[in-house]
């Protein structure tokens, strides 16, 4: 049985396999559940795992952050956390279709025992793409998959802030992608559970738009002073990709070039 | 003895008078104190007073800020608070001067007393652009006024946050120009005392830096969601005003065309 046999058995119907462009990496994904969009990309070049250092990814879906986080850093190990068993199950295929089982391993979990399954300070780095909407209207029977991974359906801001903070070590980092609305209450229940605000990114789709994303790092028991960068403008007026997005692209083309 | 020779009383030796372009009103300001700057045009212009409403303007310092709001805003009162007696002076012979003695008034007194000088819930608007360095380093001698308009010296953050919330009305509006890399602070304070932050706008030099202020909106008692406006650009890349940024100084010259 060849290696390139067993590869393709770990896509099942219904799902199909994405290049990422980068490590000559490759996800699988169920376009019927939830596939990752340009936050995933945005937040895997904003956040940085040092040498050596381990990081976590809470709510990590198909497990688009670590195997991304993987491809660009040089961290010890990528862990990540996911409470539907069906997207877990599928990351942890990806994982083994990239051959990455000694650097990534993903656990099926509830974000609100993430401390208690790994470990009180366990962590350098910690990653999440948390469900942006309060989720205020209950389960939706359409798609319960898209519905959990967008709306606070098991987890709210404050549960993946506090365990994030627990989960950190000492001046460890925290990286978060969600929308600037929040971002009062992002601030606030950050310097709560003393993850202060260190560095933050406003995304726009335009230069003369709204932000419609937020990037937000945060420093386990650091010290009251924040950066705000220059904006993360996405498309050109012409409706293709600005320089700094295309780079991001690039560099993952360029990494899976040189392989 | 004319009205203009009177006018010019006001004037005191080593003061300039300064033209505010706007509602054809006229400025004291003595350069060897302290001169506003755009962050004073930015805020009257972010700020609103609808009509029939009353504003306090907090650590109003030669009173830019009421004279630029009273030009620009159809609100029934506008008041300033100044701890600096020189300052308050200066501010109440510009009122004088523009003949606004029945819509602007000056008081000498502290930030930290201001809810139980005016009375608590007496304002819909207040507005405020605060010390925006933390004052740990204590007075310095070589000019003690300046020193206390851009450090923490008689007042904290907190403390103009606190009184603020004391002194609005329920769903009154707060206004304030600061330094991004407070923001955190800023929030928490705002959240702490249910002043509700509810718009945000960034103010950036040239499109591709960092912001250099930030403006914010919040609400007493608002109910969480804070819009995050579009960057607002001071300078184009030649070193030119914006067409946005000259539209507010173009307001200020059409009002005065129109007296």
């Amino acid at each position: 049985m060849s290696r390139e046999y067993d590869k393709n058995e770990l896509i099942h119907p219904g799902e199909r396999l994405d290049d990422l462009q980068t490590g000559g990496y490759y996800l699988i994904q169920d376009p019927s559940r939830f596939c990752f969009g340009i936050d995933a990309v945005l937040l895997s070049s904003f956040a940085r795992v040092k040498r050596g250092e381990k990081a976590l990814d809470l709510g990590t879906g198909t497990g688009v952050i670590p195997i991304l986080l993987e491809s660009k850093n040089q961290g010890a190990f990528y862990g990540g956390l996911e409470i539907q068993e069906a997207s877990a199950d599928m990351a942890r295929r990806s994982v083994q279709y990239n051959d990455l089982e000694q650097k990534i391993e993903i656990k099926t979990g509830d974000i609100k025992e993430a401390a208690a399954l790994y470990g009180a300070a366990s962590f350098e780095v910690i990653t999440v793409n948390p469900p942006y909407m309060i989720g205020e209207h209950g389960l939706k029977n359409d798609n319960e998959a898209k519905y959990i991974a967008r709306h606070e359906v098991y987890c709210t801001l404050r549960d993946v802030v506090e365990q994030s903070a627990k989960l950190l070590k000492d001046k460890g980092r925290f990286y978060m992608v969600h929308r600037p609305f929040r971002l009062p209450e992002i601030m606030c229940e950050m310097c709560r559970a003393k993850l202060e605000p260190k560095r933050m990114r406003l995304v726009y789709s335009r230069v003369d738009k709204e932000p419609s994303m937020v990037l937000i790092e945060g420093m386990k028991n650091g010290r009251p002073r924040m950066q705000v960068e220059a904006p993360l403008i996405v498309y050109e007026q012409d409706g293709s990709y600005t320089e700094e997005v295309l780079a991001m692209y690039g560099d993952m083309k360029k990494s899976r070039e040189e392989r």
